[in-house]
């Protein structure tokens, strides 16, 4: 299993607004095997995901399901979208998302992070996050946030995340 | 002091993803008397902000200095912009100003909550809030999450936003 490093040009601080990244394959992981079978893992960036392969992905981890209308909405207006993907049987199989809103300036939040749980395990949640900060830093984003579950707060904090730094809380508001 | 309702066309919600209301002009207090002066008071949503009567509003609070240059695509890539202002001896005056990213769909992240040290007590905040939900709420977005200064803590607590709901915790990553 090797681990590639991802490069990009040192121009992309001078990006204009409105313009994006966008990456559409770069090898992850080659030759990992996974049931007697010999895979390559690649990581994509802003690159189109089908809606369908993400709602699979969604429900192996046990989320609940989305109005795919919706969902296609929310991809459109992402600031950044990260995918994870290998190819079984010559069949394209997504299994790592995250995304993230933005002002393409100063904050930004991450949303829908989720590896598949065949593939947990293997580092792909960290090169993910990693790849996602290395983004959005290019655009000298410098608030990073996330909302986290219980049960990944020390995943976000063994990457440099804090809680409530200076005593500032998230905080949610939901329709009654 | 007269507060007016804000009504909405109820289309509204079925507004497509990349159409943005767009108000120039509410009258939110009317006849308000400030320094010998009655003035009134206008709230408008995604309407032009000046740059410089933003930078202005945000010294009277304080804040940190920003490139001006970010914070305008900061704002050319925010959902949504609220902000209130006044006319004095004919002059626009900014006196309060809220935004907010989101994917235009599940999700929003609320920053820049500021009211003038002049105009506070007046309830303009609390305004400015419940009008963002309430736009928020016209695109159906079911998650509006904000970062609160310990301080705001108890202002965002009433107009009914949660701290840590089941646990999840808002984090941040800072450049070091």
């Amino acid at each position: 299993m090797v681990f590639w490093n991802i490069f990009f040009n040192p121009n992309h601080n001078n990006k204009k607004s409105n313009q994006k990244l966008n990456i559409e394959k770069v090898l992850l992981i080659k030759n990992f095997s996974q049931n007697n079978k010999i895979i390559n893992i690649y990581l994509s960036i802003n690159n189109e995901v089908n809606l369908y392969d993400l709602e699979k992905l969604c429900d192996a981890v046990g989320w609940v399901r989305r109005p795919l209308k919706k969902v296609k909405t929310a991809l459109e207006n992402s600031f950044l979208i990260i995918s994870i993907f290998c190819y079984i049987n010559n069949k394209k199989k997504l299994i790592g998302f995250a995304r993230a809103t933005s002002d393409n300036s100063f904050n930004a939040t991450i949303w829908d992070v989720v590896i598949h749980p065949d593939f947990q395990g293997l580092g792909l949640g960290k090169v993910l996050m990693n790849q996602i900060i290395k983004q959005l830093r290019l655009y000298d984003i410098s608030t990073i946030t996330l909302f986290a579950d219980p049960q990944v707060i020390k995943f976000y904090r063994h990457l440099g995340f804090l809680i409530d730094p200076d005593g500032v809380k998230g905080m949610f508001w939901y329709p009654l």
